[in-house]
């Protein structure tokens, strides 16, 4: 955990980021009275180094050491379920610490059999619980998942059907959805592959097929905007009048296979496979 | 913080969730055993109760408390600045906490004048510095911020262009961008309703206007597949070929103002403006 300098004083051991910044990575067990002395001299060593931002992961598990990060003067940055980030700024400069992350990212999935039938669900927890409306089904884009496959995994998972990702038909960017977090719901199109359902009971009521007509004139559906759209979308789409935005790969600046999804229908000549294949 | 119940045993405050859990706030300071002992009675009432997901809330300056909370078998959910948030389920069962925020959302903006030029920036930090390549202003949409705000909001800030939001061409996304953490970022086409740019210089380097061609002709631009596919769908635009989402106020269920965005072009017809304002 701690080296020592020529100087003879223990420090944290750090790496830089490419923000003139370090991070530091609490792998071992330590005394909070011992962390604190050395947090204290690698301060001194970041400041005179010209350091900006500074860095500090503690892994649970060192949880007796955020008391002392705290009063450090660090803040958190995020956490996950399995360690803390806190965070400092050393300049008197302005803060250009990045954001965290802000949003969830969500699916709902319109699926079609040939008898214009769409698949839908009733949940068995949250707003929609008892109230009897025929919903998509709907699920959220775990991390590091594609958009396009997290809708063919939640489809399979609610009601047992196999589907092939076509399109993002239209999405929804909703505020306070979490405590202060956001959400981008994506509405995808996907091709049935097969139909018979097996409804997963955890989490949903019931599942079935229902002519899209029926679907869209639902009570709840007609007298709320954000899902009459949506509906007049999907209904839109059934009768072949309308299109949304199709997953092209890409590779990222660093090197990374990524999807940019766009209006193919408008602009997919300009795209051969070969140049664009991970 | 804490009350007294019939029988005489002090339980911590909590507010019940929607989902049948508990969300403790803890808002006074306390001393760690004390509330030790108060979370012990707490999680024996709510575990009789059938009480199944526990939140509990520790604002930062709370943080003595954090250790305590981790040792009664707590894990982190997610943190901001000035909080942390811990979770812990009580069933047997399968846990059903939803996930923490997953992804960071940005813009990348695309404004041309009257000349087919467009405006370009080179970023002070990161890591395009120094590599000279012109790139579209980019930028973070903030938390509660809408995506089409953001857009005209970065372009301001950064260049001093005042623009107004026309839609969304394309959207990107990418994993492990930040930590673990995903990123969307949406390309956006804005109108420019001004012309001299006003560089912001803390994190800008450079700003001009250049001919469409050129920027989709930068070496960096050409080799690279998702900075290419995004100069080649903006050109496309700029000669009239191609369009995107347009944003639509629709209401959610819980009564809040959202944006949907969806391919106008071909349904626009179906909203009239009166139905969907907020």
């Amino acid at each position: 955990m701690a080296k020592m300098e020529d100087v003879g004083i223990s420090l944290l051991n750090a790496k830089e980021d490419q923000y003139e910044g370090v991070i530091v990575n609490v792998e071992e067990p330590m005394d909070s009275m011992a962390f604190a002395s050395l947090l204290q001299s690698s301060m001194r060593s970041w400041r005179e180094r010209g350091k900006k931002g500074v860095w500090i992961k503690l892994p649970i598990e060192h949880v007796n050491l955020v008391e002392t990060v705290v009063k450090a003067g660090f803040r958190y940055h995020h956490a996950e379920a399995d360690h803390l980030m806190l965070v400092h700024w050393i300049p008197n400069t302005a803060d250009t610490i990045p954001a965290n992350a802000s949003h969830r990212v969500g699916i709902g999935a319109f699926v079609m059999n040939d008898k214009r039938e769409v698949l839908v669900i009733q949940e068995c927890n949250g707003w929609f619980k008892g109230t009897g409306v025929w919903k998509l089904p709907t699920g959220t884009v775990e991390e590091g998942e594609d958009i396009c496959d997290a809708a063919v995994r939640e489809v399979k998972e609610e009601t047992g059907i196999e589907t092939e990702f076509v399109e993002v038909l239209a999405f929804r960017q909703s505020h306070k959805c979490f405590f202060r977090k956001s959400d981008i719901m994506f509405v995808c199109l996907l091709q049935a592959r097969s139909f018979d359902i097996q409804m997963q009971t955890s989490e949903i009521a019931a599942a079935k097929w229902m002519p899209i007509e029926d679907y869209a004139a639902q009570p709840f559906v007609k007298q709320n905007s954000g899902f009459d759209s949506i509906a007049k979308i999907c209904l839109e789409n059934s009768n072949g009048n309308y299109t949304g935005f199709t997953p092209l790969p890409t590779i990222s600046t660093s090197g990374k296979k990524t999807y940019l999804y766009f209006n193919k229908h408008l602009a997919g000549h300009l795209f051969s496979s070969e140049d664009h294949q991970a």
